[in-house]
């Protein structure tokens, strides 16, 4: 990872816990039923129960909810890398489709490749439960500074 | 628009009307709230009532919840100008997060740009309703032959 | 355009024209053969003569040619509009090639979206000399304070 | 790799050694100082020097450059396990610029990751001779059926 940051300045275990915890809480997600499973140095996982309404009428998983698994396990592990008293916001989102969605649970798992004082960037890849990558995903971030966040 | 098929294959208004009637009826639209306003002649116009489950933590919209409107924008865009007995699948899609979406509701404007018999392009606007830009979107579409399909 | 710098903040005359100067005797843009033709107010107009050694072993404009102008025309287009002792980089750049570009000039035309304090975006679209378009693209830049720099 | 190809439709041998030999001949290649150094089962490997002619006024490697690697390395990576009888043209590339390119080689690598008979995507990495990561790219591919040609 390419760094402008130290190592030291990453999430402790107490913040990391309270993020999950954020994360589990947010309307978003209990809405989605998105539910962050796993994250820390510079990774995160999330998962999905695929659902009759993530789907769209041709019956495969809507692009959108690929695309909102991909961002949130791309922004989840460059978060778990940045400073408290920091806070990320995605600036560009770019998706590739590769298979149709059609399991039963939906995983994505995200990657931070660079973390500066301006800007992140990160990948992140959607598989369902059968190990079937549906898509591929890079994302790049405005990072700021913002007190007491985390 | 850069074309492969004529003007005279684009979807008919019967079409069109089905096409509404099947977005209205699908699972994730219900779900979601988005509802496909205007669709045909390479533009589509949808939107969303924004409400408290398509926050993030940080209270903003949800950077999936815009690429869902920005993909089907684009996507039933390109839909009204490809001719009956095919279908489209996105194979790439890329968000650019411009201002963070506060509104009550939310906007996609889709526009298709190229429509070729392997591949077709289009792209998209998300505003709230206020008129303020959150993001602009641009995708890939695979275009296929699908008997009865449309 | 979505701001967070004033109008009065924009490069003046004096600045376009050295900026047009630099780009002239820039050894990248001789040996390219790309010319700045017009820049300001958020817009800029790039040229470029198509010559063999531009076209791939198909016969058509090289794909990292077509890139170059894309990312050039925006990047010169937010550059206008940014205060002087400011400097810009490209984070993200993602190019739509839709038709083969086979004509025997290159022209691109960029403008500028949203120019923050940390982040910039633009598009760009690039078409041969009889008015078809080759590509489309978009761009996220890094807006950086650097004294002396414009 | 996701597939619709079998495994032994991959370019043979003699096709690999053509393939380098068209490279190493192409005017684009020859004049940009571009190498195709390895390529084969749906990796390939690029290389170039950098010169001064390949700088922008800030003294790195230009964007379009990093592009033009980008894209070469993804396209042959696809090329050399699509079957003769096919070719491929980029429908869209994304770069992620990471680093400053300020090393005297740059490098290239590729990997295909799908192969369809529509489309492809693949992935690669650009690299300084200090190994420094300046760049990552995506990119989509349509797929043709194009009798005599690899």
């Amino acid at each position: 990872m390419a760094d402008e940051f130290g190592p030291e300045e990453e999430l402790d275990e107490q913040h990391l816990a309270e993020l999950k915890e954020r994360v589990e809480t947010s309307p978003f997600h209990q809405w989605s039923g998105m539910r962050l499973v796993e994250v820390g140095h510079g990774r995160a996982r999330v998962e999905m129960p695929l659902e009759d309404h993530h789907l769209n009428p041709q019956r495969i998983a809507h692009g959108g909810i690929i695309a909102a698994i991909a961002d949130t396990a791309i922004g989840l592990a460059l978060r778990s890398v940045l400073p408290a008293g920091h806070t990320h916001r995605t600036a560009q989102l770019n998706v590739h489709f590769l298979s149709k969605g059609e399991g039963s649970r939906l995983i994505g798992t995200g990657r931070a490749h660079h973390r500066g004082r301006r800007m992140g960037y990160g990948e992140s890849e959607v598989t369902d439960d059968a190990g079937t990558t549906l898509a591929r995903a890079s994302a790049t971030f405005i990072v700021l500074p913002a007190p007491g966040a985390f």
